[in-house]
């Protein structure tokens, strides 16, 4: 869901520490701008350029079609899933209490991280407060500066898709801050991976890590694994995973992307972030891989440590949903195929369509301006798709963004196909 | 709660990328280190450090008495807040769904930022997943590099506390990663703030942000608020707070450090962030301030943008626990008179204890091997306390940390001081 630039646009500031205006007018009563007076500045700018966004709520009961949404196996008001949430409630409180080093960490947190583990195939698993604290904790806490490796030790290099999602975007900042070197490859090219790792075997000795989400959250495209886990390997790097929309969606049952490409049970130098706010319709997040890496994030990881637990209601609608799926696996199957229904009918009646790997559609828009209408246009006539304009999409383009879910029936694709097409831009 | 310097350890490596071992056996068949195989040396360290740590499932009975949660008003089990979580579980599912800006919001969400804006006194409010990534958003969106500015304006400037917690520290890390300057003042100084302001008259242009916790997390002592918005306002800046252990507790009827300080309504340059995890016994965060700070955080913020909208049944858990305090105001001064009270028995019987301001009273042990030990005494005896050591702690003093809730009774607090008096360390 991300294009930002691993580096920020080239600062328009210099640092100097007098300004030129600010010298002809020196002393304590000169009329100093308010503090906050630059974000009306800011805000104009960005309505100039159409892109504006307001936080418009819901109400709780709507007749609208959702397809924005990442509820991806319609678990959401499940009951199974709400009557685990809400025996939580009575059973651990509303709160987890603390940081889980200290008194927050509850037999349910465990519970869920040991079935998370077994369905991902994995040793182990941790959960953290959400899937943007977990890739924070998974990038830095395994390039943070390590003493014993000795004055003679590389920085740790850190090879990242270009597309990554704004967490791992900002998880890689926060490691090269710390000292690490990163390199990009181009999107979900792998040949462009192995490019950015060459000659990487002959410093084996540093930690290399190459850093990809699964489905790319956008465009919904699967990333080639097998082809980046051999280029990690080759390199004798490991390989860093965001998992967030394919666990639940992709792979036998919805194992997610480890086991679509084959690699179950996980290898043993592969490290997956998963979300439970998506297709396990919660919130919170979790890291999976070998027990030595979650108990070196039970450690050291800043966003696990000095963060409170994850809410018991969260986890505990978490580990129903994922019973839900188990128990279900036809539901992962039922969301792909309405996605490609939707990529199907969408691009035989003239719109330009991703073919998805996942549940993740998207449509192209001509502008900013038109992707806004156009999704006002289809709220009207009662189907929500999302609208994904710059910053929150990697190559500038603007789209609506189309989500499927298990618990759609053709008559509903049906209708969003009209109405999205009824409203297609000029 | 933290302390590792916002300049990461200098770091042990030097940016070569060959090392002469690896130089001397080259080639693809060389034998060479499993990427994580360092995790163990680095696991190593620690325990000989006496600073492994391991989470510990507590189940949901117990017949422990806690005072290491921050579950200040003791509302984690209250009725009207479980019962309100749940009837928000049913009204609204388990999950948000997806980001607020795409379908995640909803009317919960706004119903909780007027309240929590109006009990706080300040004009808005935004609700994030936590603490964490509120924090994360005040600082960086308010920080960004913003090509309005124009090419002769300045670096924005942080000026930091020393002792701010972790993910203060993050956010000022990745701020400084996007361009900002930052500035570090001695722990809870105004003085050596203004000194770190200083000549900022003259170079009104550039956004200035004084930043700090209210009331800090280790030692539980509350920074001169007044002091370093005066100093903050006359360097023409803003000041950031983070109240994540005011809001509940200090001030009258808890409505934290900004009315504590009678700067109450907040002044439109103040911002302050709060978490929902403490004192109103749920998960996620806030930032409170002027109407437009919060627009600009709905339109830039990363962590509210990229991220999931906070569970309805944690939303709903911190209205109704906010609604309580409300009612209830003595909660607050009941949570601060125990606090004082630990303080008073504690050090009367030959315990080295911080003055609190707030709920939290430290103790401090000769060291983390000490620390440790002593709170596994205390947890046998059916007390638990917290334990904080190296990195959680600014000073690298390890301590007990004990936190005050307001449904403790006069008996439960003479047992705490008892067991922890029996086994302070020889
Ligand atoms: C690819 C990806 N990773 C991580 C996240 C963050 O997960 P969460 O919303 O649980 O913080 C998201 C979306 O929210 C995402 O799309
Ligand atoms: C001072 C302070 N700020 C922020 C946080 C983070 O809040 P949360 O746990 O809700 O993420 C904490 C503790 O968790 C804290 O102690």
């Amino acid at each position: 869901m991300d294009g930002q630039a691993l580096t920020p646009p080239r600062r328009p500031w210099t640092l100097r520490s007098v300004r030129p205006d600010a010298r002809r007018s020196p002393g304590a009563g000169a009329p100093a701008a308010h503090p906050f007076s630059w974000l009306s500045h800011a805000s104009a700018a960005r309505a100039r350029a159409g892109l504006t966004r307001r936080v418009t709520p819901r109400a709780a009961t709507e007749h609208v079609l959702d397809l924005a949404g990442n509820d991806y196996l319609g678990l959401l008001r499940h009951p199974r899933v709400t009557e685990a949430a809400e025996a939580a409630i009575r059973r651990w409180g509303t709160g987890a209490g603390g940081s889980r080093l200290v008194t927050g960490d509850t037999e349910l947190h465990h519970e869920l991280e040991r079935e998370l583990a077994d369905h991902l195939g994995t040793e182990s698993a941790l959960v953290f407060s959400s899937g943007y604290t977990a890739n924070l904790a998974m990038v830095t806490a395994l390039t943070a500066p390590f003493p014993q490796a000795g004055p003679a030790a590389s920085a740790p290099l850190l090879v990242c898709d270009r597309h990554n999602h704004a967490s791992l975007i900002d998880a890689t900042r926060l490691a090269r801050a710390a000292g690490a070197r990163v390199a990009l490859f181009e999107h979900a090219d792998p040949v462009s991976a192995a490019r950015a790792l060459e000659g990487r075997a002959d410093d084996r000795a540093a930690r290399t890590l190459v850093v990809s989400d699964t489905v790319f959250s956008v465009d919904g495209d699967l990333t080639d694994l097998g082809a980046l886990h051999r280029a990690a390997r080759a390199a004798g790097g490991a390989l860093l995973l965001d998992d967030a929309h394919g666990l639940g969606v992709i792979g036998p049952g919805g194992r997610g992307a480890l086991s679509a490409a084959g690699l179950l049970p996980a290898p043993d130098d592969v490290v997956v972030s998963v979300t439970l706010s998506k297709a396990l319709a919660a919130q919170g997040g979790a890291v999976a891989g070998p027990a030595r890496v979650v108990r070196h994030l039970v450690e050291t990881a800043r966003t696990f440590i000095f963060d409170t637990g994850l809410a018991p209601a969260s986890a505990a609608a978490a580990l129903a949903a994922l019973r839900v799926l188990r128990a279900e696996p036809e539901r992962a199957e039922a969301v792909r195929a309405h996605a490609r229904r939707l990529h199907d009918e969408l691009s035989e009646r003239g719109c330009e369509v991703t073919a998805p790997d996942a549940a993740v559609v998207s449509v192209t828009a001509p502008s900013p301006e038109a992707a806004v209408r156009w999704r006002a246009a289809c709220l009207r006539a009662g189907v929500r798709v999302g609208c994904f304009r710059p910053p929150s999409v990697p190559d500038g383009r603007s789209r609506l963004r189309l989500t499927a879910r298990a618990t759609l029936t053709e008559a509903e694709v049906r209708r969003a196909v009209d109405v999205i097409v009824a409203h297609l831009p000029g």
